[in-house]
């Protein structure tokens, strides 16, 4: 019989809004979904042990490792990697570096997420500048915004890595056979754009690995125009945002119409189960964390208001990622650009 | 008796997908709703009377200026605008220049609209980059985003006179005591954001005239967080595009969701006529046009596929913009800051 692979995921419990509490529920609920799953919580050790006491599920595929400190949102992120040795994203992140882990996720601060991403567990040979590329829901399934908040002020040959990745995930993850690329303009003629989208434009278009279809602009993603959406970080962390922002908005406007009127109230109790599951698939919790591609292993962002379900999504995520080997992939895909 | 004030309205009956039916239409709705309101029609003679015929209206207040070419948005903008002379679209802009028009109007062709506003409707003194302005809905009213796709690659003083601006504008023409200004950001930290952002945040800071109130995410925009949403050309299309986009395809979500099943369908029927009330006020096109600010004159670019309603309310803008005395009120405030 074969054997299976065991896919290790250091998971740092104490980071994030409702911490250690979800992260540990997001851990049960992925141990108990796949067999594939070992999980590392690392964090308080009292803390822990209290919440998975709750909790029926294979002891052996949940350990904890102790971690006396915490970083927080409000420290300065270079900082507090470089001087909270002992905090639970320190002491996680390790663990990936040294190969004890494959993948590494955080609701924690986003800022000590990319530092540490790139100070601990460090980019793969030949990667600039490691993106941050959630996976956003569209009409027809999801896409990938790519880059997303990690490097601002990015040059066009980061964006060109970009696509290259971003290409790698989608195909190899998500399963999208020759994924769409496109990058994010204010028009579509080729002509359009800023100075970096302009000087971008003709790179990706000279680069034959990937399925390069032009520009998009922000009208047509959530129509599904294209599966791996490319653009700088600032750009991309204004769409994703807004993205939650105006789903937001738009259904408490749809619940608070309904119950308006006595008349809508009563129709509103009839469409609500339809209607439910049709916005379950807007929302953005439902694909697990923003994957930081390009480095020694996974490193996953999830919201910091993520609950159980978010974690425990990104935590399967990292099977495909590891079985599929897409450091390795991500690897040759940025040699073989190096080398042209 | 008070002499009442005539706003005469220059419109460019050929450009956009629906004209010249669309652009008669709005024409006639804005003159029959208000005695203010004086429109020139600009454009095919023939067509644009044909059109007149259908409808009853004060023939003394809306009056025909042929012209034989149109500019199209396949065109090449600044070319068309320098040599297309009996354009609908440059002899309209003309009657601003010569101030025989307080205001113009068109659906057409954007690169064409900015490029003439330039060229032949000039900037006010002091102004380095006149913006393109449209409100959008959020939950509590509408905000100001500035600039939405006139200046790609602005500068930092460029952004601040775009604060400046909008706070004009959204305090006399819509009403809003001491409009809260904000600027785009990735985080709400001082310390956050791209380089243009960091130059441009302590500026706006030190700026009296307006209510400067920091960062704004783009999560927070739909709440209604800010009124005057300060951000660079291209990161505004992308949140205006999004805006659309993602409206677009959520509203069809929830249709299709309530037509799913037989009891979602009863329901729909039950909510439909709150629920349409209520998304109405989501629906850009109530708003009309958006403004170009900081011209000898009012510009105002409408959607392409703008329908009769959003013309109107496009050319009833025009009366409180001529009535507060914008243009004045914008110079008076570009000069306080030139001579700081």
């Amino acid at each position: 019989m074969e054997q299976q692979t065991m896919v290790r995921v250091a998971v740092d419990a104490m980071g994030g809004d409702n911490a250690p509490a979800v992260m540990i529920e997001g851990a049960v609920l992925a141990v108990c979904e796949d067999s594939r799953v070992h999980v590392v919580l690392v964090g308080k050790e009292e803390s822990i042990r209290e919440e998975l006491e709750k909790y029926t599920y294979d002891k052996e595929r949940i350990t904890v490792m102790p971690a006396a400190e915490i970083i927080t949102n409000d420290e300065a992120p270079v900082m507090a990697v470089r001087h909270k040795k002992e905090s639970s994203l320190v002491k996680a992140m390790t663990l990936v570096k040294n190969n004890e882990a494959d993948a590494f996720i955080s609701a924690g601060s986003t800022g000590a997420v990319l530092v540490g991403a790139q100070l601990i567990v460090g980019r793969l040979p030949g990667v600039e500048r490691p993106p941050l590329a959630p996976l956003i829901p569209t009409d027809t399934g999801v896409a990938l915004l790519i880059d997303c908040g990690a490097n601002v002020d990015a040059r066009a040959s980061h964006l060109v890595q970009f696509a290259k990745m971003g290409s790698v995930y989608m195909e190899n993850v998500i399963g999208v056979k020759n994924p769409r690329v496109a990058i994010v303009n204010i028009g579509t003629e080729e002509e359009k754009g800023n100075a970096l989208v302009k000087e971008t434009f003709p790179l990706l278009k000279n680069c034959n690995e990937i399925n390069f279809i032009g520009s998009i602009e922000a009208r047509e993603i959530p129509a599904g125009a294209a599966d791996v959406i490319v653009c700088e970080a600032f750009v991309g962390n204004v769409i994703l945002k807004l993205y939650e922002g105006l789903a937001t908005t738009l259904i408490a406007k749809v619940k608070r119409g309904m119950m308006s009127t006595f008349r809508s109230k009563i129709g509103a109790l009839l469409v609500k189960p339809a209607l439910k599951k049709t916005l379950k698939a807007m929302d953005t919790a439902e694909y697990g964390g923003a994957p930081m591609l390009g480095l020694n292993g996974l490193v996953v962002k999830t919201h910091g208001s993520s609950k159980g379900i978010e974690i425990k999504n990104s935590i399967l995520q990292c099977i495909a990622f590891k079985e599929q080997n897409i450091s390795e992939k991500i690897r040759t895909s940025i040699v073989v650009n190096e080398n042209k």
